[in-house]
């Protein structure tokens, strides 16, 4: 039973051995997936959170919990040293405070709101390069990001970390990406693609769906086949034959960039 | 002596076990300074590497070997079973070859060429973000990249194996950036700030420098007060009063993008 937390009972027994076990348990997928929690560390994120996602286990040192002066939204709040944080947390500088929250499930039929601009990612594999990508949402006011099955875990904790906090404000949904194409039948979907065209010289929908490929092999054939906008980026000088390439997080901040510049009409 | 390798004199004996610890050393800053040598792991990059920067040492499998048909641009050619490529490599999952670079020496007070845009960074602190920034600075065709002394070092091996072969097309120069500002008096120098003017309202000169900072704490108080085109990446909605922020290396891309974007005049 959740109830909210207030300063007069904060227990104060230290963790368990069991306990640190079971938070580094959720490193791996198959634990986090197996109790529906995800491990979030650092002041700056676990606030971001609080309130976002219910909170099950609250971890923290006293200089922390002395600074929070309202009503903690969490089920149980631990109050530990330095030296038992380092423990159990994950980070090499452990900060202040850890959490355990409930991760939301996923819908099985997702639709993407009207009038919208939403994001999909098919195959990314690098956890920072997920987390980055969230925080461009994040910025460019994206609220639904959309995950191939393939994609890594939006809840890895090198993830987690890395969206900064953009976790509590954008939606992530895993789902198969040509399913969710196929339920919006006259949805504009924009790819990068090697043949697209000059992203500058398109005319944008200021709705619609962006669809990002792995770091190595880009978009899977079946989504390829889906997009219906292929967008370039332009290096410069513009056609350079160079051997060169974008992360993904990068082409992604670049379009996002681009879809919001032209919608704001500058 | 450096000499043209060629095909007919490989040297197969194995790499003894002072020499990988000698490859290993490179790891550590002071070890690559004291010996003006990096490390580059991979096909694609020591192959965009081959050429530019003098190879003292190349380790390859015989698979990578048998594929390169001209002479090697290499001091010294070791032929290694998948084995011993193991034990030098540094990556969890090492990829047939791998080489030791010369560094070039910094400039002792470099100058920003006339007509061209730069790139200077303030004390990045991430390898990967380093990395990522050079591909940035390759893709929109920036030559020059300037870094503080307190950047991360380059030539750290995760940061060279970051670039993706960017390297070998961007200069990188260590300097103190106030000086090399204050030895172009009326050069354009452009910062995202947060008290800065929309980046899409602004009139972007097609040359100038532009400056980057920090991870946590973005421009230091001295470049700072040199920047004299302050800039703001506009999020979205406008005026949005959120916690979220940008990756350095995601906001030089969206600057480095419109700059470009501007100049070709789309």
């Amino acid at each position: 039973m959740r109830h909210e937390f207030s300063r007069n009972c904060i227990p104060t027994m230290a963790l368990s051995k069991n306990r640190i076990k079971y938070i580094h348990s959720l490193e791996l997928k198959k634990y986090r997936k197996a109790e529906g929690l995800f491990l979030a560390e650092g002041p700056k994120l676990v606030g971001d959170l609080l309130g976002h996602f219910p909170c099950r286990l609250l971890v923290a040192t006293a200089s922390w919990l002395e600074g929070e002066h309202g009503h903690l939204p969490a089920d149980e709040v631990v109050e530990v040293t330095d030296e038992e944080l380092c423990k159990a947390s994950l980070l090499k500088a452990p900060q202040q405070v850890l959490a355990l929250f409930e991760m939301p499930a996923d819908e099985a039929a997702p639709l993407i709101p009207a009038h919208a601009l939403c994001l999909a990612l098919d195959g990314v594999q690098d956890p920072g390069n997920l987390g980055t990508i969230l925080r461009v949402a994040d910025w460019f006011g994206i609220e639904h990001l959309f995950c191939s099955p393939d994609t890594v875990d939006v809840y890895n904790p090198k993830c987690v970390q890395a969206t900064m906090g953009a976790l509590a404000r954008v939606r992530v949904c895993y789902t198969s990406l040509p399913d969710l194409i196929r339920r919006h039948p006259s949805l504009p979907v924009y790819g990068t693609l090697l043949d697209g065209d000059n992203l500058y010289h398109q005319s944008i929908t200021p709705h619609g769906l962006i669809v990002m490929g792995n770091e190595g092999n880009g978009l899977s054939a079946e989504v390829r086949s889906l997009v219906n906008r292929k967008l370039y980026i332009p290096n410069y000088p513009a056609g350079r034959d160079t051997s060169e390439s974008l992360n993904v997080a990068i082409a992604t901040a670049i379009v996002c960039a681009e879809f919001r510049r032209q919608c704001v009409g500058s």
